[in-house]
């Protein structure tokens, strides 16, 4: 056999866990193999992946504007031909139509679909030119700068100002596959050693916990409120930052998540404010996860970036340290598989700025499709746009599918018998508390697995539906300062379950 | 001002060094920033970056066959337009004009170039559909499986196959952004403190290092031997190997790049035999980077992939651990922007397997447009399919311009004074040896700079050339066990240019 074993790798791999690819995701391909095999052989015909937001794999169409204009970048020879122009441009009118039905469980939701029999406008050609003449040499299988195409970094930016109000750099943006990359970054730069804390939310996504144990640091928890809608208290964050003192740990930076995964609330304005002093005062590093800027739901709640909040509260790059992660992965568009997304960095020192930079430019840069589609995403068409009237309803129509999905879902959730779940006002998720009868933790006991953990594969095995288990993110407790993979379950359990 | 500073930074993050993009690059940023503010500021028009292979930044153009899949699959549903045929598959011939112009500086070598007039054939829109229906819901914007699309590792794996003739496993394939992604995720496994040690060629491709010295690892150097075309010894790597042991130094894996970057060598087959019982004798991995296995310059040297190798020996799983890089960003295609490629991994065990799926997944996936093109550069048009014409046209062309530069750039190094330069075999690299006058090092001593880096700013300031100083590749010393950012200069200088 191989020689290498297990107590000769790198101890904070083994340490290192990820939910919402656990071994619920790992049971479920299994049964995936076995439905193709033998169709028939389990009491559903297809696995339905609720683990994670990934809308395009349940169904959603990408948005035609931004596919038009990748297919254009990716073979540029096509645009000067008269066929490109007939098959981008047929006319404006769109047709498109939405289902939303629901399957035998009250948990199923099919996805949106719509039939799009021909594309957009003539400014997918446009644009693609645009972006073909930022890029040095319309050369997109070149690698670019480490911190993405100048040019459709200004884009971003340009995106960012529209959004916020406020003054955005290009120079601040760092380019990325996705937004894990970019958290990966921040984590390395970082943590040291195990005395260097992150905060965060919990239940949290699991990215964060892995990449902290990836890297060897310790995770500093702070307890969302279920009972106040996941509210985030500053008391709670002063409490959990006294007692990582107290334990010798530096803490470097606050993990802030809003829209909140798994747990669904909006900040307000206020609490944002509150979060802002906190993090100047005590010289952390804001890290803010704002993937889900365009998922909120409900209509007294609204997206605001901790950077637009720390401006105008008169802060500047001298007050505190943010870093914004976006992707393209999230949204209405649900580009997950193109891995595009972007984190822009505000009040570091140059020298931390030059260190930031080095670590991005060991992968050299991220892919350029993904670059492209994270300008697309910050810079859409806009009224008077020839595509605006079809980007705009297939916009619409997704986020308000989106919207109405959460609402049925939360409310067939509180009618069943032992659940309860809170009110989603953003993200893609639910985060369901669920009551198990004693008999049920008993035999959660005997198989040796967390009842929530034994939860989720029953309804995996008896309905193809996989959801991830609440310990996966945290909930309910996590030992002072350990690790996650230390969590002890305790009673209730919860779930994640996703719209899309 | 912000208050993160360079001392609560992550320690292993300050001693990363990465040559490649380093402050050479930085300064010919910001001489191109000046070239176009200011025209004529600068004897030179352009900043010609050689500092790293990106053939596309230089006007190679890609490959007409993958980038109308690529486009395709972004936008499947121009699939069925007739339009589309039409754009797609005018008709089979094909045209296009080479040129190979060198421009004033012996060094400065324009790219490939042609102008194709229409695109390749019908086919393309045959492979599209056909890689749609090996991707879940045709959903080219949904994660895939951590590994990458099934159906695409099954395309690899008989590409593998064809290419070895000994048998792949698409379970072995895990798809990246690209090969460095790769190499970070094996070093993250193999790497726990710095007691663990990857021995690795000096010269050396600086990814390593940087790789090495974010994981907190030791390289243990082996040195090529210039006077022999850049050999590899055995007895160099029993002698560094037992060193490295005596120091307390548990070595883990033995990189080994074929063909040889920055150092371009070829290793014979018998060679690689010596290697392949090295590491099953010492319990090594065998980390072989293989990027440029397309890229073989010289008639009496062929590449064989390691695991060719040690199957040919009768090897199996039990005996050695390999770990084979590839990359789309190298060989004819040279598509580096588009982040994909893919490592197959032979003889681990499962629970060693299994860790290195865990690692693989906390980033969810890699891009979908890299991992079709992985599967494409795999199993490209064969004898007999419609594009098979255009598409060997076009990959001739581009290797035979780049065998022709590198013999050309070759002979022009070693007829100049005080410069010398070994025989190319494959991959894109020149890497001379420069005889610098003591007057010259004692104006770098002056100035606080290696005579390398001196003598690489010289040239970009009165050439607008980028080349890299050797010593960003670890030439010529290295203190053991040190780590590359306290190497010490020592006479000749080095300097690594390519050849697109």
């Amino acid at each position: 056999m191989a020689s290498l074993t297990l107590d000769a790798i790198n101890t904070k791999v083994l340490k290192c866990e990820y939910a919402v690819r656990g071994e619920i995701v790992t049971l479920a391909q299994q049964l995936q193999q076995d439905l193709q095999a033998n169709p028939g052989s389990h009491p559903f015909d297809e696995i339905l992946y609720c683990n994670i937001g990934n809308p395009q794999s349940l169904g959603q169409q990408p948005i035609t504007f931004f596919r038009e204009v990748l297919a254009l970048c990716d073979h540029p020879s096509i645009l000067a031909r008269s066929e490109t122009e007939g098959l981008f441009s047929l006319n404006c009118a769109f047709s498109y139509e939405t289902k939303d039905e629901y399957g035998p469980a009250e948990f199923v939701f099919e996805s949106i679909g719509w039939s799009t029999s021909f594309s957009s406008c003539i400014d997918a050609i446009k644009r693609a030119q645009q972006i073909l003449d930022q890029i040095p040499g319309k050369a997109t299988g070149a690698y670019s700068h480490s911190q993405g195409i100048k040019g459709l970094r200004d884009t971003i930016a340009a995106g960012i100002e529209a959004r916020d109000k406020f003054p955005a750099d290009p120079n601040d943006i760092f380019l990325t596959d996705g937004a894990s990359p970019a958290v990966h970054m921040m984590m390395q730069l970082l943590i040291g050693s195990e005395k260097d804390g992150i905060m965060c939310p919990i239940p949290q996504y699991p990215l964060y916990s892995a990449s902290i144990a990836l890297h060897g640091g310790t995770l500093v928890p702070y307890y969302l409120d279920e009972a106040t809608g996941w509210g985030l208290e500053i008391s709670e964050l002063r409490k959990q930052l006294q007692a990582a003192k107290s334990w010798g740990i530096n803490v470097r930076a606050l993990v802030v998540i809003n829209p909140g995964n798994p747990t669904g609330q909006v900040l307000a304005e206020g609490n944002q404010r509150e979060i802002v002093d906190f993090c100047k005062e005590e010289g952390l590093v804001l890290l803010a996860d704002e993937v889900y800027q365009e998922n909120v739901y409900v209509a007294d709640k609204k997206f605001h970036s901790f950077k637009k909040i720390s401006r105008s509260m008169g802060y500047g790059e001298e007050d505190i340290s943010i870093v914004s992660f976006q992707s393209v992965s999230k949204g209405y568009h649900g580009e997950c598989g193109k891995r595009g997304g972007y984190m822009e960095v505000t009040g570091f020192r140059p020298e931390i700025r030059e260190q930031i930079y080095k670590v991005a430019s060991v992968n050299l840069c991220s892919n350029i499709s993904g670059q492209i589609l994270a300008s697309l995403v910050m810079c859409p068409p806009k009224v008077g746009d020839d595509s605006y009237g079809s980007y705009s309803a297939e916009k619409d129509a997704i986020l308000s599918s989106l919207a109405r999905r959460a609402k049925t879902l939360e409310d067939a959730l509180n009618s069943l018998e032992g659940v309860k779940c809170n009110k989603t006002e953003g993200a893609m998720y639910l985060f369901p508390r669920i009551h198990l009868p004693q008999k049920a933790i008993k035999a959660a006991e005997a198989a040796k697995t967390a009842p929530d953990a034994f939860y989720c594969r029953l309804l995996l095995n008896a309905t193809g539906i996989v959801v991830v288990p609440g310990s996966g993110f945290g909930q309910p407790k996590l030992r002072p300062y350990g690790r996650l993979h230390k969590i002890r379950w305790e009673k209730p359990t919860f779930i994640k379950l996703n719209l899309s």
